[in-house]
């Protein structure tokens, strides 16, 4: 610790009486090499706030503080943004590969539920129950507010699940009224994933995000047909609004695998319930 | 580069001085700060070099130079260790992001082709080529030496693939000639995965790794059945030999996904195949 308050307070010397690339380059280095230290981010500070009262105490009497006072907040400033960076990185690739374990365990928990024999013997709700997981997985796997899952499997209307913030009334009202028809219509006829960002969700979806929308802004949309391997639609998944940004081309690879999943467990139910 | 020496040479020196925990922990500190420097490992050794140089200089015609020497190079690889840690620490979270990124992409890959209409076109070798690649698959996934899958759709015995080196004739053989019939037995009769390692191998499957395994050591075994909605088998995935060290837990999971997915898939074919 005090080799770093002699460093720093040295480089910091050397900045203000030439600043430039070079002098600067000091304060980079500085902030690199502290990260690890248990205590990085506070001891690079008490040697900032060291370094500058001695600087200033060296000036006492001399010109005005407020150009140096400035000019040793850059060199912090650089420090700091080194500092960040690196410390950034690190904690950026852990973050990294513990949500990708994270999926790898959701992706397994799901398949394990969707091979369940429950589905084969019709144990009722079993598809309600499916619908219902799907949607709230591929919800938190791709952060987005709001998915639907629609399955379709006789006559009648298809069933549908979703998971929303339960604590939101605008998307409650959005979850129960919104008429996914037109929708799931669009993904059907697509053959494959559609996915929304702008001013296309409201040319492509119409009505569907104004009327049951209110007060809600609906920017982003991820469909996803489940398709029967003999080709016809046995329902989709819809996702609505990434919590942040736009939704992603990965994104939209997630939803078309979980789509894929769905509609094989759909399939197979079928299967069981044709032969009884 | 310069500071790095200097401070290298006082910290040896001051090992040299007094060596302890205390002294040496210096060049834990140096190590840990040269993670991240583009020429971090060569910048060490040669500070290193020019340190001990310059500490024998000075005792020139002094005591023999063997024990300086010595000590000095526990300080290097001190100094090293820290280094290296930090390095690894940052490259394997990197590497374990990168992985869990590859086998996510395996699997949506896998899905995908799974839910191909050839299998309800029962296209020809359709569920050939499935078998193929569940176990390429498999055996790059979870790291073995080899995997068979097996499926079993009608009368008749099952019919395979496997995955092997193919440049070894004594896998060449073994991938050839064994039976997997006790083997097939043993993990529909456990109902789940069945996970051997070390003497259980020999135990529970006998001859198998006995007879046409001749020249090779089977020291792990990992089998999941394919499982129908219903309940009955339709066939298995067996993985022989992790590369390095045993099956773990999670390639046991990693399996039990694989054959889920492969038993939906075997069970949809089948399904378009009892219809046409």
């Amino acid at each position: 610790m005090r080799e770093l308050r002699a460093e720093y307070l040295a480089a910091l010397r050397a900045y203000l009486d030439a600043p430039g690339e070079e002098t600067l380059r000091a304060a980079y280095e500085l902030g690199r090499e502290t990260v690890g230290r248990e205590r990085g981010l506070l001891d690079l500070s008490l040697a900032h706030e060291d370094a500058l009262a001695a600087v200033l105490e060296g000036r006492a009497g001399a010109a005005a503080a407020g150009p140096t006072v400035r000019a040793a907040g850059e060199f912090f400033l650089e420090c700091i943004s080194a500092f960040e960076m690196v410390q950034r990185g690190i904690r950026d690739a852990h973050d990294a590969a513990r949500l990708e374990r994270r999926h790898a365990e959701m992706l397994r928990g799901l398949s394990a539920f969707l091979c369940d024999s429950s589905l084969a013997l019709q144990a009722p709700d079993a598809l309600a129950e499916m619908r219902r997981l799907v949607a709230e997985q591929a919800r938190e796997f791709v952060a987005a507010q709001c998915c639907f899952v629609t399955t379709s499997t006789g006559p009648g209307p298809p069933a549908r699940a979703v998971s929303f913030p339960e604590d939101d009334l605008h998307w409650r009202t959005f979850a129960r009224w919104a008429d996914l028809s037109p929708v799931d219509e669009v993904v059907w006829n697509a053959g494959g994933p559609v996915r929304l960002a702008g001013p296309q969700v409201a040319e492509v979806l119409g009505d569907l995000v104004r009327g049951p929308a209110a007060g809600l802004e609906i920017r982003g949309w991820l469909g996803a047909p489940l398709t029967a391997l003999g080709g016809h639609a046995l329902g989709a998944v819809h996702l609505v609004n990434k919590v942040q940004g736009e939704f992603t081309a990965l994104d939209e690879a997630v939803a078309v695998h979980l789509a894929q999943m769905s509609a094989a467990a759909v399939e197979r139910a079928q299967l069981y319930a044709g032969g009884s």
